[in-house]
């Protein structure tokens, strides 16, 4: 049995650089309990052999394919990370599993229920290992804010509020304002507002709705959803591809009955300060602790370096970002989709 | 025709204490458009008489009742300001216009639109003037904003977000923790959420949802709503009475397609800054005009002038805060707790 992984990815594009400059990372070293050797920089299939060749060449992969079929029909390859658009994620899948690949797949892995299902079943089947790249589940700071909580510093969890608004101006050639391509704000943005809450909130059953989502172009362009999970947990968030946030940034606050927790740019949370309350209405507090927890590389090294070390010791299924926790990810935006009325044209 | 109003204060609590401050002010020349000889504090009505005559002291009116019928019974009392607990309210509103007394009223006038419209009904049949005492519809500084909306400065308006939250540790004699007294965080605190939006978005007619409110004790203790407009605006809101805001300030902001508008202590504001986004994504964006509009006393003064002004012309319905504002704010109100499953006592 090899003691590395080859791997590959699908799709060399914005998100793929991300993965491979992480990958990259490791493979020098920059993970402390992963050691380089264990990743093998494999190879890059694109539609488009050029563009396969030159993301190679940038970022110290062994071969290019123009198709992905090449990809699928490589014995070498072990396994691929899929970096396409997600509305493309379902074929995608399904011809790594098939062809005996284990599958890392960029959030959220389908776009329902139903397209989770069959790629979930198919690992299942193929005994390979499959899991959404929900990186969140693996971002430190996020632990360490788990840790501050579970030690009772802010008392229980009352509410948990985040925004994740991004103002992109209307470009029919854009993929967040194409149906077809699943486009709009919740899958792309609010499924970190729903995660963060769900890991906080220890994914207990939830129920979501919504009574504001605004349609641009067929697709959401604007929510706001609350959350509320089986503990009393709340969550309160928005999410935009038409209207930024204030501040620019991404943050979250989570609320408890002795304190609270800010955490800047939540869905790549690096720093994050606990808050105590000075008097019992809360009107002053002071910070008890700046968790301070930057990225060995940029934070995508976390998942890949969990995916490495699962296939490499023949396990199929993550324990940190299970499939139930993408399922229940995903069964969330079906609902709110269902609630709106909302159903991409495929389905 | 007397050409000034004698007014009067039922129940002089904490309320009560800032209206008189304002009446006080209005009397001494603080407000330019309203001389101070048209208003003349004239009684005090407390259940019990100690208390009305040390208010009447300290404010300078010239009697003090221990009893509301005692002030419902003298014929020289031509308004009053109605400021005990909103569960009592319809008595005491029915009480003094039966007695031929117009009657402002704090907000909520009516803890249902039933109570409301025995309110309106019986203003209308005895041709009396009535009004709820919503006294942010007369703020200078909401005005203002309001202008720069109308003119386009922040583009069309897509959402506004508010928060009005506060820490009331659990007291079993504090009326907000009373279900008889009508406690909880929507009545006494979401309602500014709800008006604030209300007028912003030109009071067109609403949805009102939300799915994350928690009782304590009977009473909402924190709602999370989201109102649609019939115009395509949507407000997302959070009032409690158990969680201060992180801030401790209660912030709104308006969202637009060109900017935004930051509003400091939005229920009584008076700064707002005008900010207009620098580049197409609205991730860099720039002030173009601080909004300062200090209060002439404490904010009360604008609508106890309004209110003796259409007094001393005969008009018994205002033409700010009209019935039918009133109306959808207490029905947006009873929407919601029908959602929740919340009735009062004695519904």
């Amino acid at each position: 049995m090899k003691n590395y992984v080859n791997w590959a990815i699908l799709a060399p594009g914005r998100i793929a650089n991300a993965m491979a400059t992480a990958m990259n990372g490791i493979k020098n070293g920059k993970l402390p309990n992963i050691s380089g050797d264990k990743i093998r920089l494999y190879a890059v299939a694109s539609r488009n052999l050029e563009r396969a060749k030159e993301f190679a060449d940038k970022w110290h992969f062994e071969k290019a394919y123009g198709s992905y079929e090449e990809l699928y029909n490589d014995p070498e390859v072990d396994a691929v990370y899929i970096a396409n658009p997600h509305a493309f994620h379902l074929d995608s899948v399904l011809g790594c599993l098939k062809s005996g690949k284990h599958v890392l797949c960029e959030k959220p892995a389908g776009c329902s229920r139903d397209q989770l299902n069959k790629m979930t079943s198919l690992a299942r089947e193929k005994n390979l290992f499959f899991m959404e790249a929900m990186w969140t589940a693996f971002n430190p700071c996020i632990r360490e804010i788990k840790k501050e909580i579970s030690a009772g510093t802010i008392g229980n969890i009352i509410n948990i509020d985040s925004r994740f608004c991004n103002r992109n101006p209307y470009d029919p050639n854009d993929r967040n304002y194409d149906p077809r391509q699943a486009g709009g704000a919740l899958l792309d943005l609010g499924i970190y507002n729903i995660y963060f809450a769900m890991m906080l909130a220890d994914f207990s059953p939830i129920t979501a709705e919504s009574s504001a989502v605004r349609m641009l172009k067929g697709v959401d362009a604007w929510n706001s959803v609350n959350l509320t999970f089986e503990n009393g947990i709340v969550t309160s968030f928005q999410d935009a591809m038409d209207v930024p946030s204030t501040t620019g940034t991404h943050d979250a606050v989570i609320y408890g009955t002795k304190g609270f927790i800010t955490v800047e740019n939540f869905f790549m949370a690096t720093k994050a300060d606990v808050h105590v309350y000075k008097n019992i209405w809360g009107s002053e507090n002071e910070v008890i602790r700046e968790i301070r927890e930057p990225f060995a590389v940029n934070g995508y090294e976390y998942e890949c370096a969990h995916a490495t070390e699962f296939i490499l010791t023949g396990r199929t299924e993550s324990d940190v970002h299970t499939f139930k926790k993408s399922e229940d990810l995903i069964d969330t935006m079906d609902a709110l989709r269902r609630d709106w009325g909302m159903k991409y044209p495929w389905e």
